[in-house]
């Protein structure tokens, strides 16, 4: 998946002179339904098709300030899925120096229209097929991360 | 009408270190739907027997900075009204200083739930009435504060 | 301490038909500085005073759908202190069925002009002072909830 | 200069199910912001200099409603500049459609850090050549629009 990418705009500042705190978890929600873009469900579709799928709770670590003018890559990651529950996690890295700003998760159900709560595996096998294979994905890409932090760990206790 | 009480938040600012301008256009809203909650028809209601009210257009003049912690007092006058269009002026003024940070005009329209402009006059005479008894009320309010403005400028140029 | 009280804007909504779980982190902010206008150390003093008090992070769970035209009671309460490090735990209530709709957590730390911390304690005492109290309080009164809760639930086990 | 894109985001729309008309003050600041920094002057740059450009006022039509979902194109172009004050319309437009879903203008002087007015034209001549020369590409264009339409209204009356 490409890392979606958010310019930071003047109105998103505050007078701290620094990015208004609440407009990250608006990042997040850009960068998860670009995530779905990519995977082949905009979310937009998916609300036409009656799928409404609310936050349930949001996460936010604040590690360096961010500021107008700058640019940001957001990398946006299935952390949990199960056809009924979803957890997106999320890491803001500032394009210039390539370090995480911030980081967090988002949890997320599904709901049909009239409020309820459906398991995609039963009521859209084919877009659960798209969550699960994306699922996949993070897995392997999040083993391939630690296998290399490993690696580079033992090869400097080895020297 | 009571006027409309909003206390200036951290959020509404920006690295300026003022109160955002985008957030005035908010402000509008508050003390419109606090209008139409003190002339007894809530907006909320409105939405629930289907008529919409969407902004046509909107003017600000941002006469003088508004900043974090203060408290604004927002004047809602229907300048305009048919049955069919509404216009409604705003007048934003500090609480501690009583002058006007800002002013203007937001224009409505009537819609149903298919989105096809309505006659509250026709549709909704209840509702119209309202409307109808608020707007002459603003032409009364208007045409004293004229009068008074012209007779202490007669006063003025007899003395 | 007396709860913040917030009327639900019609700009808070989303297409979901709901708040948009990024304003419930806009309320937090509102009823902390609340809390601190309570307090006697307004937040505005406090920045006037060279002190910041930047969010490191932030995490809310959204239980239940909080819309348009409804008023919420928030409740901060100071849940750790130690003239370095703050958190404070909110609850939004819906003021009308009394039911918790959004409970959350944000921690701070406090920084200098320059963006070094400091600590409250050695640099403002009096300002220390204030917080502990409030720290103090916030203690007592979750005790009491939990006597309470265990007083009940020993008579209902009794009875 | 090249259209600025925005991607409409689900943030920024309301219960009415379309974006929140205070949202396009907001895209308004993004294609001025992104104007100027094809004009070869970041506002990021200006305000380091010393330089603050507020805005003094904004008209905005609201013609017709933006979803969620869609890309709108917006076309900022300068159509008053004397060194002084600056005028900036907008047209927003459909990215699917090509059609205007909304037009606006918002106007601006310039101050020093202190909140004096200045003039670029004295202090900052760079700055104000590029201004001037932008402008004046706007107004060749606006010509050469005019002058189109008056052609093929011209051809219309004649065949």
């Amino acid at each position: 998946m490409k890392l979606y990418r958010h310019k930071v705009q003047y109105y998103e500042t505050d007078q701290m002179g620094i990015v208004h705190h609440s407009n990250y978890i608006r990042w997040f929600e850009e960068a998860r339904i670009n995530l779905m873009d990519q995977m082949g469900i905009s979310y937009q579709k998916m609300e036409e098709m009656g799928i409404i799928s609310p936050v349930l709770s949001v996460e936010a670590d604040f590690l360096r300030m961010v500021r107008f003018g700058g640019n940001v890559l957001i990398r946006a990651v299935i952390t949990e899925y199960n056809g009924i529950k979803l957890a997106v996690s999320y890491q803001v890295i500032d394009k210039s120096t390539n370090m995480v700003q911030c980081k967090g998760v988002t949890k997320h159900c599904f709901l049909n229209e009239q409020g309820r709560p459906i398991s995609l595996k039963k009521s859209y096998p084919q877009i659960h097929k798209l969550f699960e294979k994306e699922f996949a994905k993070g897995k392997r890409l999040e083993k391939k991360r630690e296998d290399n932090e490993n690696n580079s760990e033992k090869e400097k206790a080895e020297s």
